[in-house]
């Protein structure tokens, strides 16, 4: 069935998403308005994915809509801040089906329960083009505590949570090329319900939000890894006028199974982080340094602060790695085993 | 010459549009941080823009640019709020060219300027489909202030800024198939530089953010006219569980030069705000009712603000037109000049 009407839309599927926020005005107004926070700041983000450029289209609409809002809500885990509320621009093909839009919306709620966040407002409108979603999301900082990408000094250590490059090995499987040692493609039956850990972290990325909170007073830059951790530690350094020394055998990699480059499908329930064997794994240190869609964080912080840091990972579980440190020289050096400077054929992922 | 990456497309064309906003952080980070303003409230939307829903496509990008940011001014000035700041994200088809985007960015600038507005921070990525603009615009409103559709009340005066239906006329007139009297086109002279006043009030809508916030503690309610007069009056009835009359003869409609039915291309100069003679003018009550894009405000007030509204016209430079009454009774009537109800074929303008 064919969407009706703007109007009928927003009623069914968006005001309830939007009940648990006074500010939305019930999505009944022209604006959403929100009160001053006293002591805080709000701290606000926008990103937009496109079909085709940051989903492939034919996935779950919950998880487009999952997606969407995720990576919004770590642009906030990035800065610091606690979720409030966001605002959806949708932009839907003509064909847009009411099924799948109730679905799309399911997946915004469920996403919004995870994360105590709000629909505040928005805009749905057709499209003569393909699917493209724009979030905006709002969240809070007490007041000068927000994160940045300016404060690194040479000497901080360098971390990382979770684990690089298995968003770049979940987008190889969802595209069905995702080739073994001997360049055969992956089973068809590694199909989107088997849950497999790698397509996962692709379609559901995993913000950092209680780690960003722990991280205020603490890490003197961060921000989250979109482009690949070479291309955005590159960033950080800019923003904060120092370089780095990376260790390459320190970024934390999947353990997977072997079974996955085989192609058998199985759920991959004995994962582990663990940054050995590599060589069982899809996920190349190549694919950690410059693969995309990773949106773990990447922080700094001063050498004395080593035992905080260590102390987060068990309560938040999730491996927090030091991987590097801050220099005075502007260069990023990344170090392979033999500290041999490795050579990077692409330095990330650019969308043009 | 078609973009090279985004970074330098940022650092380029939208690093300089987002100087005069602290909270911007120079878009270098994740997100921007907004400091709280005592006494005041955020008022916060977001609408966005397509290609060939919202624009034709062949417009010059900077009147694109113009009319995405002035679009969300609109709903600012409808809650009364000033402008602060606003985040973009575009969506750029793929073969877009550096030059495109220098317009666009110019447009953007054009509009700040007028407005006395920021950028704050946004995305810029490419598209499979056609081109895409998401605007969030935020706002402020002394605490409690904000304009809402909720608040009219039986007896109140129903008021409208400046012309209605000229933006549809404007649309047709892109389209290049307005009729005249005798059906046929307007001449392909009125080109996109004619600056003809209805394409222009089509590609270049007016956000009455100076009404808005005289209207503050004055207007019992208030929203912008976007998708036609008529439907636009349900959703201030709605939620402000009333019904209205209007009185179609009051109506401000604009007198236009019949040369533009006749298709001289001439420049309008003689356009003044009146509401005669109404057989002149392309603008039909129909169209004035339905239309889209107007952008307008629709307000109310008790019947003892009539004074305070009536001086407010001169020194903003607008018709303010009382139209009609909020009525007890559910029902919107439109009366026609001999006090006949009056039917519409269509209650607006859906974009589905």
């Amino acid at each position: 069935m064919p969407i009706a009407n703007e109007f009928s839309i927003i009623a069914k599927y968006f005001k309830p998403l939007a009940a648990g926020f006074t500010g939305s005005l019930n999505l009944s107004d022209d604006a959403a308005i929100i009160a001053q926070l006293p002591d805080s700041e709000l701290v606000i983000t926008k990103d937009a994915i496109s079909q085709g450029i940051h989903f492939i289209g034919n996935e779950p609409p919950e998880l487009i809509a999952g997606k969407a809002l995720r990576v919004n809500l770590s642009d906030l885990a990035a800065m610091g801040a606690t979720p409030l509320c966001y605002f959806l621009a949708l932009m839907l093909p003509k064909n847009t089906s009411e099924q799948w839009l109730e679905k799309f919306a399911g997946g915004l709620k469920q996403t919004q329960e995870e994360f105590n966040i709000s629909l505040a407002g928005g805009d749905t409108t057709a499209t003569e083009g393909s699917l493209s979603i724009s979030i905006t999301a709002i969240g809070t900082v007490p007041k000068g505590a927000g994160l940045k990408r300016s404060g690194a000094k040479a000497g901080d250590d360098i971390y990382v949570s979770g684990t690089l490059g298995d968003s770049a090995l979940g987008l190889l499987s969802c595209q069905r090329r995702l080739a073994s040692s001997s360049d055969s493609p992956i089973d068809a039956s590694l199909r989107w319900h088997d849950k497999d850990f790698f397509i996962n972290r692709y379609l559901t990325p995993e913000p950092r939000i209680k780690l960003g909170e722990k991280l205020r007073g603490t890490a003197t830059s961060a921000m989250d890894i979109s482009d690949g951790l070479a291309q955005d530690l590159g960033h950080i350094c800019t923003a904060s006028n120092v370089g780095a020394i990376i260790y390459a055998e320190k970024i934390p990699i999947s353990k997977c199974h072997p079974a996955l480059v085989a192609g058998s499908g199985e759920n991959h329930t004995d994962l582990t982080y663990n940054t050995r064997p590599r060589n069982e794994c899809g996920v190349t240190i190549e694919k950690a340094l410059t693969g995309g869609d990773d949106y773990e964080l990447l922080f700094t912080a001063a050498a004395d602060k080593r035992q905080f840091i260590a102390a987060l990972a068990k309560p938040l579980n999730m491996p927090l790695t030091l991987i590097g440190q801050i220099t005075q020289d502007k260069n990023i050096i990344i170090l392979d085993k033999n500290n041999d400077i490795l050579q990077l054929d692409k330095k990330g992922f650019a969308h043009f």
